[in-house]
């Protein structure tokens, strides 16, 4: 059984997981790089995932064949598990619980060549629609506090496998990043009354030199103070506390402009590994006037990793202005 | 001028220095590994770096040239600039200042081939020493509010120059996980009147199963809620805020244990890439009964960057018991 812990100083809970455990010869394997090989998430190889949760496209025929054109299965090495109670608990000073949660697998594709930005812009909404549909699901588990939406792709960024998918935690707790969003966008509302996203979006778009792209409910941007070269957010223009409550036209506007994103950042920078993570407001609130969802796209360009993890002190060498002027004006290949 | 920026939604300060900066194309090469070559910290290449802040070994003969066995130096490419002032400023509803402050090099040795744990307990008390007599210098300067020493040691950890070094930079704001830790003892300490470090490291010796080695001054520990696989710090024993108020004989302890926790994550990981950060109290505070000073050192092991950093949600597959009972077990070569 996986247990959360906290940790006595900054109140800041880690999973440790050790049915995934490695003994320390296991970390060398882990700076080589992946080779190619039997991918369990190609059709065909249905049975060697957990049974699917969700599929799109498959009509009829037995479940866990071939024939979708995306699937949702359970985490084969789930970080958290779902059977058990929390039981929380104190060892001497310290505190922790069981380590309960889901941890699912939304596998975009069927095709094993393709990455995310290569989609039509459909079946980027699809992805976005699974998102929504698991969110919506799990919500209804009154022991999950957060619900997490996140993609690694390429090595550098996480991926443990090459074909491309995303990756869903719901947690008893919610995430620090988000506790602390939360917190200070509820400072900024009880101080201004308004919406810190809200007026942060008003801002720029009147001043326009850190947008990248924008449609009619969206718009990508650079942020003022961004932590890495290139970190792009995509928010709703119009306040929304919770992604899970985006209509068909929002998930259809969203998937426009996070794909011409992607390829825009892969065109500027060669096909980076990058991360993203929804932002969204804790699935125990009905509705956040202070809290507005958003995703945030990191490309993982520089490897000063451990120092930033530790001090929460970032130094980023590119201006967010040069880096959007850049992305907004790059012609689109193809 | 290099920049501070402010994130209006978490308070988090961010460096935007594009004095290093990069166009996009440049971000490819990072991803690629560095390749030997000139080395501008080798004895005879002092003429390569700014000139030197403080040396030690060299007795008599002129200022930067080689007979040191010790050198601190400015960075070349600084982060942050020591002339000017901070002019703090809105633009809109962001807040920014000037990029004031110190970023400084300590080579840690002459030898372009060994590492710190390679060094003798006498030479790695010489690179103590000189963080506490930079820390003395710089806390002077009352436009600094905090000192961070740090080191990144292998490429994967962020080190741009193979030779072995730690950096400092001093900053005109407290840097967030910092500004965490203080609020998170002093919250403890308002409710137990007890210095929450101080209970940790009671309890961990009591217990044991967590306890890497100790000497009489300090202990190295896997914390009980650790980030990472093989995440170790390093604390003095007794209550001290500051670290740069050690005695002589506290640094002789503190070399001796730093330098074999290192051999022995050396060993047991196969020389990995890591980074330590040594937390300190702020230097504008005289004393501080809640905050305890030490050091942080991460292994860089698992690759799952990006989305950690943006949730602040870490999963850890390597029980902390069992990384100690590993460390504390093996039988040291050499």
């Amino acid at each position: 059984m996986p247990q959360l812990r906290k940790d006595p100083i900054l109140g800041r809970w880690v999973i440790i997981s050790t049915e995934r455990g490695r003994r320390p010869s296991d970390f060398a394997a882990v700076r080589e790089e992946r080779k190619g090989g039997f991918c369990p998430f190609c059709p065909g190889n249905e049975d060697k995932t957990p049974p699917e949760i969700l599929i799109v496209g498959r009509e009829g025929g037995e479940p866990n064949s071939p024939g979708w054109t995306l699937r949702v299965i359970p985490n084969k090495f789930p970080a958290l598990q779902v059977e058990g109670d929390l039981e929380r608990r104190g060892v001497g000073m310290f505190d922790m619980m069981n380590g309960i949660g889901a941890h699912e697998v939304i596998v975009e594709t069927p095709s094993h060549e393709q990455s995310l930005s290569d989609l039509t812009p459909e079946e980027v909404r699809d992805v976005l629609r699974a998102y929504v549909a698991r969110i919506t699901d799990l919500k209804r588990d009154i022991r999950f506090r957060y619900i997490l939406i996140f993609k690694n792709h390429g090595v550098a960024a996480g991926a443990s496998l090459e074909h491309t998918h995303s990756q869903l935690i719901a947690t008893p707790i919610v995430p620090k990043r988000v506790m602390e969003e939360m917190a200070g966008a509820k400072k900024y509302y009880e101080y201004k009354e308004r919406c810190v996203f809200c007026d942060m979006i008003r801002q720029e778009l009147e001043n326009g030199e850190r947008i990248v792209l924008e449609n009619e409910a969206f718009v990508a941007l650079e942020p003022f103070a961004p932590r890495f070269p290139f970190e792009t957010w995509i928010l709703p223009k119009a306040h929304q506390s919770h992604f899970e409550h985006c209509t068909e036209e929002e998930l259809t506007g969203f998937a426009e402009i996070l794909k011409e994103t992607l390829q825009r950042i892969n065109q500027a920078l060669m096909f980076p590994p990058y991360n993203y993570i929804i932002h969204t407001t804790p699935v125990y609130v009905v509705e956040s006037q202070a809290y507005h969802w958003h995703l945030e796209l990191m490309p993982k360009l520089t490897k000063v990793a451990g120092f930033e993890w530790g001090s929460g002190f970032y130094i980023n060498p590119t201006a967010p202005e040069d880096a959007a002027a850049y992305l907004r004006e790059l012609r689109l290949e193809q």
